[in-house]
């Protein structure tokens, strides 16, 4: 298994790389249908949040569990600096080193799993760092999902759908796929909500087919994967007519359904707020609950290669 | 043992499935005296509390852990909706499912608890929904309690005191009591904090003898079972006097214990504020710590039932 | 080993306490080095704060963790009164000691473990009650920490520095130390900052050599210890140039490490805000990580102790 000490950034895992993630993640489903493993009983993980996601941290937590670990816990992070008025990250987490045998950060500043890792007497990884930030576990148990749904992700072609220019998830997974061969990637999204530059220029440097797009008719029937975002109503200001008509322009519905192909897939991050109508729930090319299950896996995988 | 699937309402459960909880629980006590079990050493409880009830919370989790299984925790579960602005209890139920084996919920929507087990993968226990919803495991240890102290049910004469009106425990223990023989209630209050017509018509429907009545002094010598609730000065708005007057009538001291049998009990579902004098803790007669462990017990024994 | 019921106050601690806690501790370091053992694991630690902590509480965890207890935890523990409107400390210890085998106590009000400690069924660990109140486990890591890196204690020259009029390790660990034999002890700070009259009262009782000091240069040279503490900007209002000045004077980094003994310790207690450079960090004089280390160690050691 090649040595992986840190989990900071999608940048860092290499094909061979994901593929042993995936391999292990494979591994992980063995035991957890057998209620999982008893192996990492004298290990302990600490729940760094500065900022609350339970989602996340219940995943890890329960993949702790599954592991047979000890989980420490605190979404409140933030109080080892604010309430005395000040600690660095680096002191915060020279402490909690002494603590845990690993540690899962979620913090508000890009780069502060970075400089966690540097002073880190045990394995640092990154449950999200900032808005513009990296989030790469996410990004692994999407493309684990892509992978073991559609058995193979080079020539894919992925339609991400939403509001693209702020989504962490969006940015990190057309990361991962960029290393891919043949990969096709269609940005939908209204101009103003459009994924950004610095990801274009990527892709571009790197010789991956993409395209920006306005409405979703046009490539949905062409898509192999349909990854859809939340559009968040805060970022249209006053605006709710425009809100109103983009979360519209967007939906997934049974309508929009028929026109996909019978082997493509849905996904969403989650949580869900109004881009997937609850009838598609049932649809077998939902798979937006099963990433949850993916991200479980993934990320009991991801322990035990740090571990 | 008869299958249980999930704990959502006092309704569901019938004197069979009563007394098979009583005969688990007895069995718990034994189990909890050799220090607890490793049984369920793969089982994960999730705790997920939309409103913080440290005292409930803690009671799930220390019978979770004395049955050698682990525990996700939140109290906060209000953020897995709000922040980005209103994920579904289903959705979140779909998610948290796949990190736990048992999800134990605390709402604060009445129905909360049935909504979550329609999609729930894994069993459902409700912690309490809503201010005029359901607890019914506090329902559970409190007839277990009585069952433990005073040997049966049938023909036990129960005095109701303080605000019947608002109380959840007491209108689920009224109707559990319900089902059991010659049982005769007595609701102790004054007017405008009675139990509600509902309890009132259910218990006329199925022929249990029950009287309102305000004076305690009238009643306390004859009764087995006298169950204390908290009279929150809240209710009462300015009416400053009022509160002093209703809390001094319905107050719990060694005078009033005097007139009790000694065979009776004093229950309290807890916390007290000021309805009991704690010069009565000491009385073999007051059971309401003795509920607290029973508690214990019975969520022991509603998590194997469900597991 | 000395039966240890409930850890309230350093002054319950004799020499020969004190020693059998450093004897247990060392081995707890040899357990820690094997990573841990199962032997509690029927065992649960209750972590009741009403003040957060997580610094603490993590310390407390990892150390049940290490044992292989469990934990049931929240730094809520005020909604335990507060919500409903005033449940005694006395009521909710009594019903937290059913849901656990040991209880650590954060509270905001001092004497708070001594109230604890006389109405629980389970040993109360004092984990700080109160700004002027205790923090036993504090002191005895501090002590631990002197007597591991140094390897005795009687007769060395402590300095303590900042802010000492409100330090409550400052406080306990005084105490602690006026038990050896020709401790001497230096207090450096402002006057306005000075150690109060009740520590100086109680060393000239017992007859410990003290003395007060402004300038931290005057005595650097010649102490084995120097324990800096916090000195909070908030305690100077808006005299910011007196804050910056005193800060200034007692600021350690590298000028001043090169006035220190080859053999001297500088602790602290955590969090540092900007009293020791983070140049002297890699000094191995700089023991203030170690100390969260160590009372890991004397935090098993305290556990094992009284369950």
């Amino acid at each position: 298994m090649p040595r992986l000490n840190h989990v900071i950034e999608s940048q860092q895992f290499t094909l061979p790389l994901i593929h042993e993630v995936f391999q292990v993640a494979d591994q992980m489903e063995k035991i957890l249908d057998r209620g999982g493993t008893l192996d990492y009983q004298n290990k302990i993980m600490a729940s760094l949040f500065y900022a609350p996601s339970t989602r996340t941290r219940f995943s890890f937590e329960s993949a702790m569990y599954r592991l047979g670990g000890k989980v420490i816990t605190t979404e409140q992070a933030h109080m080892f600096s604010s309430v005395i008025g000040g600690e660095t990250l680096e002191d915060t987490i020279r402490v909690v080193s002494n603590f845990a045998d690993v540690i899962v950060l979620r913090h508000t500043e890009i780069g502060a799993a970075k400089r966690a890792s540097l002073v880190s007497k045990v394995p640092i990884i990154n449950a999200g760092d900032g808005k513009g930030g990296q989030h790469p576990t996410q990004a692994l148990l999407d493309l684990y999902t892509i992978y073991k749904e559609l058995g193979y992700i080079d020539g894919l072609k992925v339609a991400f759908v939403g509001d693209l220019e702020q989504g962490r998830t969006v940015r990190s997974l057309a990361y991962l796929l960029g290393k891919f061969e043949r990969v096709m990637l269609y940005f939908i999204a209204p101009d103003f909500l459009q994924i950004k530059e610095d990801i274009q220029d990527y892709l571009t440097r790197h010789n991956v087919w993409f395209t920006l797009e306005n409405d979703l008719n046009k490539v949905i029937s062409e898509v192999d994967v349909v990854y859809v975002t939340r559009i968040e109503k805060e970022r249209f200001g006053d605006k709710i007519e425009l809100y109103e008509k983009t979360v519209k322009n967007y939906f997934i519905d049974k309508d929009m359904l028929q026109k996909l192909k019978q082997r493509a897939i849905i996904m969403h991050p989650l949580p869900r707020l109004n881009e997937i109508s609850i009838e598609v729930d049932d649809d077998p090319r939902a798979v937006y609950f099963k990433q949850t299950r993916n991200g479980l896996l993934v990320r009991m995988a991801l322990l035990t290669m740090v571990l």
